[in-house]
Order: C-alpha cells, then structure tokens, then sequence
C-alpha cells in the first residue's frame, strides 16, 4: 500500500480529508426538522416528519419508530434517471440505502422515550457526487434531532427525556490504486477496487459496516486501514454536527 | 364584487400584485439548465436535460420533442404525502400538471428548429404554498432556455436558429369572498370559490387558460376580470424571466 | 377571422351546430342511473351506481360523495388502443378527464342533500368520434339525475328536496383554418389551432373552461369567440337534457 | 334425476329452451368486424381489430394469430365492480375467460391461411346476467368472421381461402335442485350444483368441455345429461350465426 | 383409434400407466400439513398451512376458508422463466391452476366443520415435467389431511369431525397421434391433439373436467375414452393417498 | 465478553462450530448448474442458468455476466408470508440479499473468461432456519461451478479457462448476550446484539463484511473477534465446497 502524497487527490485533499461540509438546517418550511447538507458537490435535503401514532404492527406497545426513504430527483446525476413513480417500482438500491437510513437512526434513539409516535426521514438527493447515502444519514440525524427538540417545545414529548442516546454520521471510504482514501467523490468512487460505508456514534462505536470489494477481494490490513480512516471522518462529522445543533439550540433560546 | 382596499390580503399584498419571485439559475450542478424558482414560499427545482435522439414514435420525422415531469417531494406540504414511487402509480393531479407544463413549453418552441432531440423538463416542487404549477411553467421556460442556449454554445443545435419563439409563464387567479385577487398562496386557494391558471406567452396570448368554479359557477364578467389579472402578472413574470435570462446571458459573454 | 358559408364543414353542419344528439335513458339494466349518449358518432354509455355510505375521509361529516370514471373500449377508435387494466396503469388523458367530470358533476349537486350517500358516474366510450369527454359529461348529468330520481323514489332521499341545483352540460368548441366552430368530430378535432371544452350549467354560468392552443397562442377576440359558440352549444344540450328527463319523468308517472 | 315441467324455470323457458339469442352485426363503427350479442339480459360487445404483423415469437413463422380480451363494464352487474385498470391488475377469473375465448377461435381458424396478421377480438360485457364467457364466444366468433370477410374484400387474404375452418359456439349447461337445465341466467347460476360450459364447432365436435362440481360432485351419468343439453344449444347458437352471417353476406353482395 | 402395444411410449408405458408416483409427507419443517409429490420427474412441494380466523367476507358466518396458490421455481422448467415477482404480475395460466386447486379441495372438506379458520395451500413446482397442476392437487390433499390431523390433535378442531368428506385427485389424460393416453410427460404434452385435466373424488365421482382441443376438435367417443381413462388413474392416486396417510397415522399413534 | 462453556448453545453447538452442512448438487434436474445447500434446518435450492447472450448493456464488449435472485416460499417459515408475486413488488430485504449473492459471485469469476454468455443464479430458500443468504452464496457458488463446467464440457467455454478465480462462502457470525458465535440459527440470530455476514474466498481475503447493529453499537475489539470467527467458518465451508466439487468431478470422469 503506497502512500501518495497528502495532496494528490484531483480536487487537492489530502487522502484522510473530508470535503467541505456543510448543514443548513430549518432549509425546509414545512417539516417539523430539516437539514441540507453538502459533502462537497453532493447535496441531500432531510426532512423529519413527527406524526402521533405508531404503524398498525406497534400499536399498544407503548414505543415509538423512526424510518426512512432516500430517493434521488431524476437529473441529480449527470445523465438523467426515470423516475422511480413512473417505474412503477421502487430499485433495490433505493430499498437498500432507506433501510440502512432508517436502522442507523433506530441505533441511537430511545423509541421507548419517543412513546407513540412516528418520524419519517425523508432523504432526496438534489445534487449526486458520491457518498449520497452517507451524507443523507448525517444530514438526517440533525433533522431528527430537530424534530425531537419541536417535540419537547411543544410539550409531546417530556423536555427532560434523552430520547437521542448518541449522535450518528457516516462517510464513505476506498481503496483507489491501492490507497485507502476518505470521502469518495463520484469520480473516486468508481474506481475504487474496495468501497465501504461506515456509520459510527458520536461516541465512536460502530452501528453498520459495509464493504465490498469491486474489484479484487480485500485483505484483514486493507480492512483495518479503511476503518481507522473512517473512524477520522466521523468523528468531524459528529464534531460538525454538534457544532450546528449548538448554533440553532443557542438561537431557540435567544 | 367588491374591491377590497389593495393591503386587505393576509400578507400585505394588494389583489392585484404578485408575490415576492426569484428566479436562481444554474441551481443544479449537472442539468444542461436549471432554474430554482420561488413564489413567495412556493419552491420549485426546474431542470432541463437535453439528450439527442427522439421518443420513438418521432424517429426519422426530423423534429425534436419537449415534454415535462411534475412532482412532490413528501414533505413539501404541512402535512407528508406518501411518495408516488411507492405507491406504484402516478396521480391524477401529477399527470395532469405534467402535460399541462409540457404543452405550455411546446407552444414556445419551434420543434423543427430543435432537430431530432428531446428536451425533459423535471419540476419538483421543494416547498409547496400554492401556485406550484404556475411557479413550475415559468420557472421552466427558464430552464428550457438555458438548455437551448447549452445546445447552441456546443454546436449542437445552430447559433443563429430561433428555437424559442417567444417566452411562457404562468399565474393563477382566483375569486375569494367575491374579489378577484392574483398569485394565490395556499391559505388563499382553498378558500377560492373560482380557481384559474393562465398560461401567457411572452407577448400576450394564450396558451392555456384553464378555469374551475370550485364553488358557485362563475359568469362572463368574472371571468373577464380573472383574464385581466392574469395578464396583469404574466406580463411582470415574462420581465422577471427576460432580466434572468439577460443577466446570464451577459455572465456567459465574459 | 374569416367567416365559411354556413355549409362548409366536411358533415355539412354550419359552424355554429352542434352534431345530431341523442340521449337514450335507461340503457343499462342494473344501474339506479343510465344514459346512452350520442354526438354524431361518438358514443358514450353512462351508468350512475348510487351506494349508501361515503369514502372514509368523508365519513360523519353529514355530507354526500359524487365521483366519475372514464374509459375507453380498446376498439372505439380507428386504431386498438391497448387496455389500461393489461398495462397496469391509468394514463394521465384518463385520469384528467375522469377529474373533469367528476368536478363539473359536483358543481350542480347539493352534497348535503344527498346526505352520507356516494354516486359513482361510469362513462365507457363505446365509440370515439371527438368530444368524448364533453358527451360523457353531458350524459352523466342525466344518469345522475335519473339515480337521484330513484333514491327519491325509494325514500332513501326526501322527495321534496332539491338535490340537483341546476343542470350541467358541455361542449368543444376550436379554431380551424381560423374560423371558431362548434361541436368538434375527431377529423376537425386533430386539425384545431385551439381547443377548448366549456362546462356551463342550465342557467348559463361556467363550471369549467379549458382552452389549450395546440397551434399557435391565441388572443382575447378569439377566446370570445369560442365562448360564445359553447354557450350556444351548451344552452341546446340543457334542453335536450330537460326533455328528455321530462319525457322520463312522464312516464314514471303513468 | 326428476324431470320438472317444461315450462318450470323462473322466465318460464323449458330445461331444453335457449333464452332469446340476438346478433346485431357492425354495432361497432369502427372495427373490421364486430356484433352486440345478446343471450336475454346478458349483452357483450365483440369487435375483431385485424392488423397486420404477428408478436414478436411468431415472427417469419408464415402464421397468423388470433387472441381474445374480455373484460366487463363495472356496473354491468347488480352492484358495481371496480375497474380492473384502476386496481392495476387483471384478476384470475377475467385471465381465464379471455384465455378461453382466443383458444375457442383458434380451434375454427387456420392461422396458416392468416399469413402473418393478427386478429384480436375484444369481449366487453355490457350488462352481465349469467353466460358471459359462453355470449362472448359465441358473439367474437361473429365478429371474427367478419373480420375475415373484411380482409379478403381488401384483398389482404386470398378471397378462395377456407380461413375458418369451422364455426364455434358456447353454452353453459348446470344441475339444479337436481334437474340438468340450458342456458343458466345468473340467478340459475348462482344455484347450481354443477356448472359446465361447452364450446362446440358447428359440425357438433367439441373445443373445450369445462364442468365445475360447485356443490357436490357429479357422476358420469350426470355429465352425460349435460353434454347432450350443451349439444342442443349449440346446434341452435350455430344455425343463428350461420343466418346472422349469411343475411350479411347478403347484403354484403348487394 | 389405434391401440397401441402397451409399451409403445418414449418412456416405455402402457397406454393406461401412470408414471411412479412418490409422496413424501412432512416434507417441509414448519407447516402444519405437506408433502413433496412426484409425478415422474414432475416434482411439487405442497404445504398446508392453518391460520384461525377467515377472510374479511366470511366473518361471523361460521364457516371456514380453503384456497390455494400455486407457482413455478424460475428453473422447473428446461429454460429459465422469469419469476412473476419480478414482472410484478400473476400471469394467467398461474391464476388459472390456483383457482383451480382451490376448487377442487374445497370439494371435498366441510367448511362448516372446518370453523373460522383458514388452511392455504402452496404448491410450488420444484421441477416441471407435464401434470404439474395435477400432481399439486394430488399432493395438496395429502398436505390439506396432514393440517386438519394437526389441528385435531392440537385440540383446534374436534378430534370427532369429519371435517374431510372424502379425498380428491387429479390426473391429466390427453390424445397423442390418435390414442388415448394417462398422465402425459411433457414431451407428450406437447404432442397432445386434445388435453384434458380430471379430479376425482376418492368415491369416483368428478369434481373437475377441463378438456380441451389443443389441434381437432374432439368427438363424444374420444371423450368417454379419455374419462375411462382418468378415472383409472385417480383410483390409483386415491388408494396412494390413502396408504401415505395410513402409514403416517400408525407413526402418529406410535 | 464471558465466554460460555463451548455446549452451551441451544443445539449443543460449540460457539464456534457451523451447524452440519449439507450441499447435494444436482438437485434440480433440468438446471445446468444446481445444489442443495442445508445449513442446518435452513435449506435453499439454488440453480445456475447458463445462457447465450448478455444483457443489452453489455452487448458487443466480449465480456459475460453474472447475476441472481433469491426469493422464499411463503411457508419457509413459522408463519406464511405473502408471495411478493401476489403483492406485485420485490421486498426490500429481497432486493438487498439478490444483489449481494450477485456480487458475491461476480468477486470470484473471471468474465471476460466467460465470454458473451449470462449465468442467473436462482436460490430459493425452502426452509428458513436463519443464514438463508449465506447459505444461498455457499450453494449458489457450487452451482455456479458445475455450470461453468457443464459449459466447457458442451464446448461452449474453453476447456483450459480459468473462468472461476477462485471459491467463495458465506457465514453469520453475531454477538449474544455478549458472546461473538458462529452461524445463527433463527433462534440466536432474533437475540443478537450485532449480526454480521461475512463473505470470504477460498484463499480467505474478504469480499463483503456487512455488520449491523441490532442493539447497541459494537466497538472494535467486538468487530475483531467476529472476523475471526467468520473466517473459522468460511474456511471449513471452503473445503466442503471443494470436497463436494472434487466428488463431483471424480464420478463425471467416470
């Protein structure tokens, strides 16, 4: 494993750097949390919907649930996609990405604290540039938060409760030409010969790895230099993400 | 029907003006034209993609094609709508304002000079208040410019041909409480007892004028000062589309 | 805007006539409503299902439901069309239309009269000759006036209420070769520059008006035009309509 | 096996007696061939769409083919049915039909003589009481016929070609309370013990024999008795096709 | 008709043999009923499984539910079809086979004995070599007795009841170069001049007749040899039933 | 992290024991490449169809593909699932563990060796233990060989190609009540903290690591000790791979 210079990546980041990131909550006027977050050129607009009452199959149980649906609008990417409502189906992929969504959110929430009552996070990708799926669960985790904290204003849920155990973020990481690099942008992403999707807490345990070798199959050291990587990125991003949630907790107060 | 005093509207606005409009372009990062169009709160992501080649049914007539794609996101509303894509079928309302954008694009365009390819209008519509299909049309024709003005710089189509022959926007019109008032937002539309939608080309006719009595059925002189109002904010749309339009075009000269 | 002898269309008709119309009440043997509409060719089977009980959204509201359905038998046509239940889905022409009819039934209707009851209009187009959807229309009015008249009869609703406030017709009116005619068969239909169907009730006042230039915009003088023409059209249909419930009515007596 | 008057039947026909049989040719004005059959209430619309081409697994075969749709109005039976396109899928009894129908017509047709065209025949069932697929095979047969003597007028098929074989008819048969009867209205239907429907050719040999114990099952002496009935219909069903045919043919020549 | 010697078939046959029938019960690990059946190389694994309650319209009638889906592994076949999953529809032979499982068990159970529950049978074709829907009504009896035992001895259903009336079962017979023949492989199938599918209750009276004219049209005489036939093959699949049954209750009592 | 006695499992399983493997090739008898995997009480049946051709987007680039589609009966389990066929759309879970068999195959066979040829895996999981797609990778890999080897026997493949790189297996390893364990069947797998597939080659470099969080987040040392596990086990399925192919390939030379 050869170590390129620090700023040999095409966009000039070192290979352990993330792109700029950047959250801009309250984005949507609606939704009771929202978050547009950026990874560089990526952009994914979170939503978080809080509605009483649970799905049919958690009724009297006295707990609550969080899921998730990531879609991408048809011209995100370079050349334009049919709409998935026009299929008539929803892709693997898509299925894929919105159940990962939705178990790394249910990893740090207390549904117990959360009674009753349902968050839907909804995930569209306005701009595609790799690591959608990673942006949209560190994006999503601040809408989360976002609709929880309107829960307590508005007194449906008790102001004293941790209904939030831990924070959650993920990125992506590769091995390109045989260097594990941070952050993948589309044109990294499809040439790595190793991809994975790390979501980790704010307090650096892991909740889901995923990894796949594209190209040839990756060995135990490969493996261990990918994770070390990742644990990197999530920890700015968790740094990242506190720092923004302090910002509008401090605005609320003012 | 009375003439209320111009400041009686729950926002300030006079019945005959419209509400604050920004029209941002090139929002998408890969959309050979994009246009982020806002009416007040109503936000609408228009991009054009251009590919070459026709739908099949065009093959080998030497003509291009033009068509649009209208959708939702889940939580642009105050309350979350399911999505379409997981639903497995489009609605009504999605197909109808679909082909309405469509045909409103097609009735500025000169298909022949378009040549054999196909431009694909997506609005999706980021934040609703109403208008969301008036918003989509105008901030449309600016997409579609845009991607014309794209195909023309590559060479694709020929610099000096005029595939736009005029320019298209739209407003609604509505009658509340017995008054004619322009650019409805939400709290406004659902208590109209007449809703309409014009359609107006840049220089003053019409492409579609489409008029529901949601309540009482309306007579010839409502309908005559609704069609006055329209024009009223159609012609300041078609400004606000040239002033964007000529900005650009002087950023694209340096 | 020139004005064609009275003779010039291709059937014989002057501008301003409509097609022979004929209204065959009671054609379905189960329906509580039912009228075989013809315009010339086209043909269109109306059936009213009164059920009682309204969709859920509606229920304990005090209130009634009047809904329709359009579609088209594969071989109305010239060509085969493919049937929409084999295709999975319902096209947005459909979905438009059945809208349409639904909205202009629903403008003549009084939903408190017909209490937590729910008609479902059916209109099958059994033959294509242009105007469909007008003639569907048309005929529903009568089909839904004849399950009105039979929930009367039955006491399902007070005899001595006025369910029905007014009644509903409708026509096609567009330009061809510049000149305004009315009553379009599907030959003069396809060369339209503008089309327009209007829905107006018995006394005159408009429920609908949809103008789309198919050819170039049109201006405020022909819009009149066309408005005109409907009015006449539609004044003729509500006739017809009122005849031949009365010759019914007659009948139901003896 | 008690042997009931003849005139026992609740619409007073004999056990032996078809209900009134009607074939009204060319009901359809724009299909190659089409009839409006009627066997008492039931009535089902055919039309026979002749194109030219076979699907793509037939083609260069020198072999035509031949298919059937049937489906039926949603208020031709006492309480409405929803529209199968509006469910998105064809149910289970509707697939069969159809597969019934376009088997029944292959078995009379030389799809040899056919040369590469394809002839679908479209089975709409208007009003719906009892014998719909047996009406629908009996009426398509009609239909197809004139669907050939079409294409040989057009010179599309050799005029001394024997492209149908044969002719075809369909009756349902069925025991109740014990007595074999012809021709079950639904309310007959809804009674039997065993029903059966028998699609026959004109010189008297079977296509299709489908017995259905509904209550208890039947022996061989019973379906014996039922065979012999279904005969008898079909004699009749098939001296009215031949006069229906040969009374156009009549005309045809004039 | 020529008989043939007896040994005169590919697989070297008698006329009037069936091929070796395997049932092997208790195949499946977790359904209450099931059992693999083997028609030659035509194998299905049918499975019974008990649910308490029945369908939305049969609440409170007091009576219980049978019905049964049948499908084919993409692979039963010599080349791969696609699954009906995929293609997000049920074709209609599949419906048809399913519908007719159905049928032919509700024939012979007591639903009234059988309370308000519900027994669905699956028969999946693991390999696919001719009579595969007979052999899954066949093997769907054996499953369908193994869920009612069960049920008994859970104490669900009264151990006293004869909740099955008598067995059922089922075997194809068809018409190959002029000679009846019992239990068609596929390779004769294909060759099959007229088809025919009988089930037969253990008692020999029929439930189910479906023949069919795949090329001439069948005469009264071909139709009694090929019911003499099938009779001779169903007692032979009735007194197989009975001895797995048998077995399976003497280890039960064990 | 206790370590429990090695029998201290429900089935008298050592915590880092497989359940008894059973792989039975040819199962399937028209497939070109079929096993039986049976991990334990979990049984799948996977066959491997070797087509000509590839998919369109591959056309023309000398290379082959691979791909595969895992699907369950509806009793594979303790209770009945619904048929995705009959709900008309592929489940999430579905998607996701058909796209990873796929990958898992693609990491290990050479497809440009392969040539323009498709090989579809189907696995079928007939009975649901727990590891269903892990055991469907472990058989759907044997299946694959021997319809590599079925192609180079039939010519179609070079008889000296290296097509299959290498082997591959699959294996659950998760984390109970603090105790990482090898291969879970349903009843441990409902209780794991972390739940993780591990897919690996014959020569031990890992092709996916797909751990997750059921309960709390896992920390690193957690991560380690279950890739060691994993490891344990894919080897030893490795060489059951090897020994069942080697079997195989013995009695094919005889």
């Amino acid at each position: 494993m050869s170590v390129p210079a620090p700023n040999s990546r095409q966009d000039g980041r070192a290979v352990d750097e993330l792109r700029p990131i950047t959250i801009t909550r309250g984005w949507s006027r609606q939704a009771e949390g929202s978050a547009l977050i950026e990874f560089g050129d990526t952009r994914v607009l979170c939503t978080a919907s809080f509605t009483e009452g649970v799905p049919r199959w958690l009724k009297g149980e006295g707990t609550g649930w969080v899921t998730a649906e990531y879609a991408m609008l048809p011209r995100a990417t370079s050349e334009r996609n049919q709409r998935e409502s026009i299929k008539g189906k929803i892709g693997g992929r898509t299925h894929e990405i919105s159940r990962l969504i939705g178990r790394s959110l249910r990893a740090v929430i207390d549904l117990d604290a959360l009674g009753e009552n349902t968050i839907v996070l909804d995930c569209d990708v306005l701009d595609a540039d790799g690591g959608t799926r990673t942006a949209a669960i560190t994006g999503a985790y601040v809408a989360l938060a976002e609709a929880v904290g309107w829960a307590q204003r508005q007194g449906i849920l008790r102001k004293d409760a941790t209904v939030l155990k831990d924070s959650v973020a993920a990125v992506s990481v590769g091995i390109i030409d045989g260097t594990p690099m941070l952050d993948l942008p589309y044109v990294e992403d499809v040439k790595a010969e190793t991809d994975m999707n790390v979501v980790v807490t704010g307090s650096g345990t892991f909740v889901e790895v995923q990894g796949t070798a594209e190209g040839a199959p990756f060995d135990r050291a490969e493996l261990d230099a990918l994770l070390d990587l990742a644990l990197l990125g999530t920890t700015e991003l968790a740094r990242i993400q506190a720092q923004t949630l302090a910002a509008h907790a401090a605005g609320a107060d003012a």
